[in-house]
């Protein structure tokens, strides 16, 4: 059996690079793993007028993202279907130090993806977005905690977000010096490499007694 | 000698908080050691109609936010003077699990800030600029790398934007379950801290020999 690979990102005027182009990258894969890496997206919309950047919980499945929030949360305004939103998402690897001050930067790993959301409506796969966004959370924890009540999904809004419009952007490796100051540069150069690790799980003061931490907390990471 | 402790941030319509208040925090050092402790914000702009967020360098010296990028990239034209911007810069500190699903959270620390960036002009302050970006960036590479030339110079742009406009919201500490779900949950509630560290040092593949790790790089975290 082959599956076909996803379509490569196809650039439309908003989301065509225009800097530093030769960091962009065109496979879905990219777009993919970055999504699934990182925790928490920044979400653009404009309230008023003005742009607002708030960060926001999310999960990707396929290629639909989904955002959830409080039902009547700003942030969930932006499934009112008035306004395209942008949501980065963006992962940070390393500090890259160069001989030249002009020439530091960062290593660095973006999703920034345009298009309109809208609520999921439909119960069932409403409840199956929530789920999407809490495996992205804390994968286990739908089977492991209890279940959301009626009244909670009611007070809940998902949005899902189509991932048609998107760019990835990606710098990696060492500083880019110009061929003179790596000769004559007396300077250090090199990269200082960002992790975000998980500690130990620190168990809530007031949990009941005998309650192991479940693999799902105690191995994650 | 006595300092005058900065003025509390003062709410306006677009900063007032309006979910979760008692998240919200007025103390200006909350906004101070944010900004000075996260290394991206997420810059909100309008271009062409839509919001687009893009993660951005910047740095802070008293009230004022530098940002700075390539002169004629797309972020840089929030200082256009068209248009009102938002930064954001969010710090995530753990994952929050709780009896419920519905509970499950982050702590983490963000400033989100309104305003209109102006381009930094005059020579002497744009370099002071610069020089503010690369201390939140990469403190001692000032000093250290060599520095800016003038062609460089003249190819970056520097805004400032007034922390005038701000909000600081956190969530910390344990789940916030419902009475019913500590008392009758069975499922493992705390959280997950989560560490951002950096790694040893990595010279550049061309660095020449005999240049030790210097200890802003070597000393750093």
């Amino acid at each position: 059996m082959t599956e076909t690979p996803p379509a490569p990102l196809s650039a439309t005027p908003r989301s065509t690079i225009t800097r530093k182009k030769d960091r962009g990258r065109t496979e879905r894969a990219a777009l993919y793993s970055l999504l699934d890496e990182g925790l928490v997206c920044h979400l653009g919309l404009l309230l008023d007028g003005s742009p607002v950047v708030l960060p926001t919980g999310y999960g990707r499945e396929g290629d639909t993202l989904y955002l959830h929030g409080s039902t009547g949360s700003p942030s969930m305004r932006a499934g009112d279907g008035s306004t395209d939103v942008c949501v980065t998402v963006t992962l940070l690897d390393a500090i890259v130090y160069a001989r030249s001050v002009n020439d530091h930067s960062m290593n660095y790993r973006s999703a920034v993806i345009h298009g309109r959301p809208r609520p999921v409506l439909d119960p069932d796969r409403k409840l199956h977005g929530l789920r999407v966004v809490t495996d992205h959370l804390a994968p286990g924890s739908w089977e492991h905690a209890r279940p959301v009540s009626a009244k909670e999904f009611a007070a809940v809004t998902v949005l899902e977000l189509a991932l048609a419009e998107a760019s990835v952007k990606v710098r990696d490796g060492g500083p880019s010096d110009t061929e003179a100051d790596v000769r004559d540069g007396g300077a250090w150069a090199g990269v200082l490499p960002l992790r975000t690790s998980f500690g130990p799980p620190e168990p809530a003061a007031d949990l009941r007694p005998g309650i192991p931490v479940p693999e799902h907390v105690a191995g994650r990471g």
